[in-house]
């Protein structure tokens, strides 16, 4: 087994980091504070809450959901962990779009199950018939890496027509577009949506992600859970950031304006970039591999992710299909990376 | 399944909570010093290092082992379920000794396994046949709620058994002893060793554990684990925290010193005292149950470990085995602990 690479995280601090969607701002001000708060010899010598009930009431408030709906995880990861070794069987089977997150085949790898993946349409639509069998299926929207959404009428449908196996909507990136499965979740059971704190919230370094779904499903999960899967510290943090909501707001609106910006001069270099619903942009070369690209902004010191799958969504061409997914930064970081793209192209 | 439920963990400050064995003690002022040094805008909206290499780096130095030993891990819960998923395949055996802690059986559920509990002798060690063909075996040395170890020949025997299917040593405990299986690991390649700093560090609250193993095995389990499965506060403050040697020395002291006298005035009492290796003390009434003894303590704002097993070690009277777990509190502590049990006995 290969196991799952995550991007790579370099230490020189004169790199510009546009390779794995970490939030370009700092994580509100009340996240500092809560910490600090947070930081007493009793809180870190004791075992901290096993549910995160203060969390999940704060998050429950924010979200208009039950905090019984909510499952804290020590990032989403582990919410994605939790859910297959609940749901998946050894020889089962798990399921999902491509091209995608490939953390979910690894998923199935670790977990001993078969993994079939659907390729989107040439519009990053969903197939018109999703084969059913599936013991859990995992469709995050946005998608990674094109950051395209897929409409609720759609979840509702694919939801129904798994039914009663579980859709996992991952919503790491749902905060920086319109819509939300959470509307769905009350006329949906089979509904479980994930999110993360890493991308929005500015916050990758804790380690903190939920599910939100049916109190009923949430309560057989935390039995799958370690029973302190939060630590303090994160728990203090991931409470004050999502209280905040007025900062939120502020840096979900910097990273839009910036992600139209850059979508608007990728594409005035000749990329093919895909219209983003998250804060990441997805930028291919019709003609050629994007390869000594990303080799060459490496040199240069700015890092972006270089992504190749075996094919592409329905309508490509055969066999390999690769792009480049460059998270949003800040004006200044992408207005270095634009500097340098010029030049190299 | 039932699952894992973990001590109680209540809110009353007024409480004296001597039942899920944290360290009445502070951490290490270092600690504090490490987290707000680490406690900055980009060391929290990045991700942090995946295989903690500063820690390993530190622990590595401490125990005299090669950082490519060390796995770390979400609280050593974390260790634990990776090792689980790692080695046992659904409807797998997982093996462990009886009366022993629980959440072996819970893994072993969560994981879709068999489970073999193999009772210790009446002096608490193993019995002289262990059965073979088990994937996973888990060893707590010191063991809970005994408190009792196990002799390093007999561990070496029994991970000759068991070989080549892993034997996994739960040193949670080991630091209140006086022997630790790492000097086995040279020359006993199917053992892993795990570690906590929940409690002869005072971190219960941050969540951190690692194992020791052999590296080529190390880097298999990497593979099992979340890719950021620890955040940057707690490998900070982990760090700082095993760097700090001398006052880890005069905290584990402090509880010795406490620990020895409980064991004689809770003899004194009338309990039947299991000597301790551990942070606890294992007492019972050969007579009678000691339920009644707990809930007067819990009554009392006392809170201790209440554990009743279907069966004891071998040479119990058959049926229920029960007890009172008692984690090592401060002086004080104990003192109102033995203030209350005169009057209740």
């Amino acid at each position: 087994m290969a196991g799952y690479v995550p991007g790579e995280q370099l230490n020189d601090p004169d790199i510009i980091k546009l390779n794995t969607n970490e939030n370009p701002y700092p994580p509100s001000p009340r996240v500092f504070e809560a910490i600090h708060a947070a930081l007493t010899s009793n809180s870190l010598r004791k075992y901290p809450q096993p549910l995160g009930d203060t969390f999940r009431r704060a998050a429950g408030r924010v979200l208009n959901v039950s905090p019984d709906s909510i499952l804290i995880g020590n990032g989403s990861d582990d919410i994605l962990t939790i859910l297959t070794r609940a749901f998946v069987p050894e020889d089962g089977l798990m399921a999902s779009a491509t091209p995608s997150y490939i953390l979910y085949r690894s998923l199935a790898e670790i977990q001993g199950a078969r993994f079939e993946a659907h390729r989107f349409t040439d519009s990053w639509a969903l197939a018109e018939s999703w084969p059913r069998g599936a013991d859990l299926t995992f469709l995050p929207n946005p998608n990674s890496p094109s950051g395209t959404v897929v409409d609720p009428e759609t979840i509702v449908r694919l939801a129904q027509t798994l039914a009663p196996t579980p859709l996992v909507l991952d919503e790491a990136y749902s905060d920086f577009t319109t819509w939300s499965g959470l509307e769905l979740l009350a006329s949906t059971p089979n509904l479980i949506i994930t999110r993360t704190l890493s991308k929005s919230y500015s916050l990758a370094g804790i380690r903190f992600g939920f599910a939100i779904a049916a109190p009923e499903l949430v309560r057989e999960l935390v039995k799958v859970k370690d029973s302190y899967n939060c630590d303090v510290l994160s728990l203090a943090a991931a409470t004050a950031a999502i209280e905040d909501q007025d900062y939120f707001r502020e840096v979900r609106a910097k990273i839009i304006a910036t992600r139209t910006r850059m979508t608007q001069e990728l594409a005035a270099q000749g990329f093919d970039v895909t219209p983003s619903h998250s804060n990441f942009v997805w930028c291919r070369r019709s003609d050629r591999s994007v390869k000594p690209i990303y080799e060459e902004l490496k040199r240069r010191k700015i890092l972006v992710r270089y992504m190749s799958y075996p094919t592409g969504p329905l309508g490509a061409p055969e066999g390999a299909y690769d792009g480049l997914r460059v998270s949003v930064g800040t004006d200044s970081e992408i207005d270095n990376l634009l500097r340098e793209l010029k030049a190299i192209l």
